[in-house]
């Protein structure tokens, strides 16, 4: 079984993290975390064991990098999305959404892997990364509150719209598929609608 | 590791199956389809392993006859809800909307299983219950149509907004926590109003 796997050779330079990080996007939503072996990761990598522990010492190490990494591209572009739209709650709640459904469709499996795999990420690990989730849950609160306040979403139950939101957002990487019939402006089109409907933004 | 297991003995009756019901959900759920040991299952239901065989010959089959259960389930739930409400799509949506958050609630480890294990089934099974998963959608989009023909539901994105409300509903059963602030009654309100709003419910 473990005949696949390359022998111990010198630890690669340069590419050799990337290439662990596309085999374990692979592997990990294939299998799930706890389905997902490292031997599998390394060989997939075309790595030796002994080079991939040089990256990432476990697997649960390996997991975290990777829906840390995830998770601050996807800041990145929500960032970028959001400089330069102004202060208007709904233009600002688009933007997102906009940002959100591009990275679902342009990003499904790491989107895939964070949406599952936070769940199995250990106490040390987790601890160390609630901030990026409690951010992640803050980027579309700021904007719902900030709508609230100011009279134009009507929604008496942001935090339920919000979570609604973006659960909604999330489930595109699960059924999306580039061949199928809407293309990725229709869907974002779709999608700042929906949730503009769902925080009930009436401007009178 | 396999000193923990049963030594084969006769094969039960009755209460095995449930068991084995009850266990498999509790190891699927905290390690998923590909991290889940038959061995692990057998063991936390107290059964050996040619007794767990005896009901389920692959952990395969054993994924599909749970995933079966827990759709059967939901729809003779939701058949409940919907029976006598009338026709009026805005009524039956929101039955439709309670009945799912309840089950989401009350059978969360159930939902989850279904949610994130569907994608595992291998195609004899995913061929087998793909009605059911039809069925699954189809009982939303239904009623979403209705509303649209009638002028009551006035989303021209249909299928979306029917996707984001089963999504918004599904995510509860995995940030749902019983000890929450929150009541079973006022979840329900919020979420009947929230995909009122997704499939643009208004009268005039």
């Amino acid at each position: 079984m473990s005949t696949a796997v390359p022998t111990d050779g010198p630890i690669p330079r340069g590419g050799g993290r990337e290439a662990i990080a596309t085999a374990a996007r692979e592997v990990f939503q294939e299998r799930g975390y706890h389905g997902a072996s490292i031997r599998d990761i390394a060989r997939r990598a075309g790595l030796s064991l002994s080079a991939l522990y040089y990256w990432h010492p476990s697997k649960q190490d390996l997991l975290a990098a990777l829906i840390q990494e995830n998770t601050l591209d996807y800041f990145r572009r929500c960032d970028e999305a959001l400089a330069g739209v102004g202060d208007d709650p709904a233009t600002r709640l688009a933007a997102l959404v906009g940002a959100t459904v591009l990275y679902r469709v342009e990003r499904q499996t790491e989107s895939n892997i964070s949406n599952r795999e936070w769940r199995n990420l250990e106490p040390e690990h987790a601890e160390r990364l609630k901030e990026l989730r409690v951010k992640a849950s803050t980027i579309w609160s700021d904007i719902v509150d900030a709508g609230v306040a100011q009279g134009v979403f009507h929604c008496d139950d942001p935090v339920d719209a919000r979570r609604a939101a973006q659960a909604a957002c999330n489930a595109i990487a699960e059924w999306y598929r580039p061949e199928g019939a809407v293309t990725t402006d229709e869907l974002i089109d779709h999608y700042v609608k929906i949730v503009l409907r769902i925080v009930d933004h009436r401007i009178s």
